[in-house]
């Protein structure tokens, strides 16, 4: 069977999967009998295009690379129409991710599951504040809700819960989930204190002009909500986790880490408890032989406590174009797979 | 469907597994719908036994603890008649691994993929010798040939490849691969010589009396040509990996690491190359920044470079009773699911 892909949000993620659909074609074809037809693309900047045997994507990379609007197969049907209309088997939901409403990912989401077509998506918004519902409506529809992309980029740690830990009863969470609050608190070890860090981080593009979401901990706390839910199946809101950033650490502060041999990490953090769970982000002072002590810049790192093996460490990249549109390629396989 | 389970060798591993099986029963029924019998059991010690409605676990456990032999339903069959004309489905090998011929774990293995019996197992021999006759045995009778214990106890690594890496090309591989060697060498580390630290070994139990396997790197070697026979299709033999272990590190080289910021481990590699794979077990320094060289003691890691993620690390226990017993549980599961 060939699956038929649509793909909502062509910026980073979005382009990054197209490159690597196009370029594997043949390798996913002979070692998984992977194939597939891209034939629906909705974009605000680009427009809505489809077309049902297959879009050009070659030249829409071409013109997404220099800001050019899609001139081929275009739709007057809008995201949802096009959810809805197109013969598309899954849809990847890799629009801008909003924490407080869900923006229209939630929308999208919903529209594909209850039209039976499969979701693969690193969107948080609907995986941090609605993962019950969106699990539910998947199961009643017979389709997939795939998340991977949502913590670490492609780095796997849900799928490594769900598969080789199979078996495994997970009764902690640890990780530092935030590359840009990694790579800034790597570099107040080096004597700068927050505020000129920061700067640093915005004009080398690590944080946003308005940073608030990466350095106050919320896109931390989105991941630990996924996590806790996903894993731990806790049932809780993301304004169920407490929540406390990087902001008011000083360089007094990391001199005190220093001498002590400990390291100022911003560790998201989930635990069974005998109510539940107890999740939490914040920053802690970690001992320099943790393996997650060692993990610098945007890397992330991930430590899953287990009944039966102990501590199991997964470290790997936490953002990227490439590395975030593989998250979306595994669990394409994995509902191929089935 | 009931799985019917046989287990050959109740040693230390058999063991491990038997116990996580019965604690762990409601949790694999409600979890994952896995239901199961130990209806056979074969070890040169405690006799070979079977029961088609399932086997007296508890008093089996109770029995090897004092080191009796198996009381009830002892059966005259060997282990190869045990394997064919018992009613089961799937073999847990875990006899003791002979690196030169395999040892009887071979036949063990050929005889219920030819019987179409799946075989999960720990047991390097047959891997690390002969996987790819194993694993064509396997497909023709459409049977599993699971081997997730053979390298690094039940830290996953070739699920983690096989699953949640999937779409991504590895490229290369290296690891710790031997938690007898790196305790050795963390020891050394405090400035103590070979020969001495090798004593401290023995009388822990980390090392054998005769340690060759483990200082001589042969152990790590099997590993190595595991991975790149599964990993990456390389068709190799354990004679083809050049193979040095850490019996000729002297306190100068510990010191001449240390001055460079290095720490040594004993490092099994494996890396594609135009014309197949270039594989090794040396002691190498590596840089105390990297992933690997945190790792200390008995826990092992490994570092798969990738395509479109980079380095992914994965940290975890090298060797243990449930550890281990866990690779075996995680596999059986891995069938169930299909």
């Amino acid at each position: 069977m060939k699956h038929k892909i649509g793909i909502l949000g062509f910026g980073t993620v979005g382009q990054g999967l197209a490159e690597i659909l196009l370029s594997k074609k043949e390798e996913l074809k002979s070692k998984y009998g992977y194939e597939f037809d891209i034939v629906a693309v909705g974009d605000f900047k680009f427009g809505n295009v489809y077309n049902a045997n297959g879009l050009d994507i070659p030249s829409m990379l071409k013109e997404a690379s220099v800001g050019k609007k899609f001139s081929k197969d275009i739709t007057d049907w809008d995201n949802i129409n096009l959810i809805k209309n197109s013969d598309t088997s899954v849809w990847c939901e890799l629009t801008f991710t909003d924490l407080v409403n869900g923006g229209p990912a939630v929308d999208h989401v919903k529209t594909a599951l209850k039209a039976g077509k499969h979701i693969v998506t690193s969107n948080k918004g609907p995986a941090a504040l609605c993962y019950p519902e969106m699990k539910k409506i998947a199961d009643e529809n017979n389709c997939k809700f795939m998340i991977e992309g949502t913590v670490v980029a492609g780095t796997p740690v849900i799928n490594l819960a769900d598969g080789p830990l199979a078996g495994c009863k997970i009764t902690k969470i640890r990780g530092i989930l935030n590359g840009t609050t990694n790579y800034m608190l790597t570099e107040m070890e080096k004597g700068m204190p927050y505020d000129e860090v920061l700067k640093v981080a915005q004009s080398k593009g690590y944080a946003e002009a308005d940073p608030t979401g990466d350095v106050e901990g919320y896109d931390a706390r989105g991941k630990v909500t996924i996590l806790a839910n996903i894993v731990m199946g806790a049932g809780i809101k993301i304004t169920d986790v407490p929540c406390e950033g990087i902001t008011k650490i000083t360089p007094k502060d990391i001199e005190k880490a220093k001498s002590q041999n400990k390291r100022w990490k911003l560790i998201g953090s989930v635990e069974l408890t005998e109510n539940g769970v107890d999740a939490s982000v914040k920053p802690e002072m970690i001992d320099i032989s943790h393996p997650l002590a060692g993990v610098s810049g945007a890397t992330n790192a991930l430590t899953f406590t287990t009944d039966l093996l102990g501590d199991v460490t997964i470290v790997g990249p936490g953002a990227g174009k490439i590395e975030t549109g593989f998250s979306i390629l595994t669990d394409l396989i994995k509902i191929h797979r089935g």
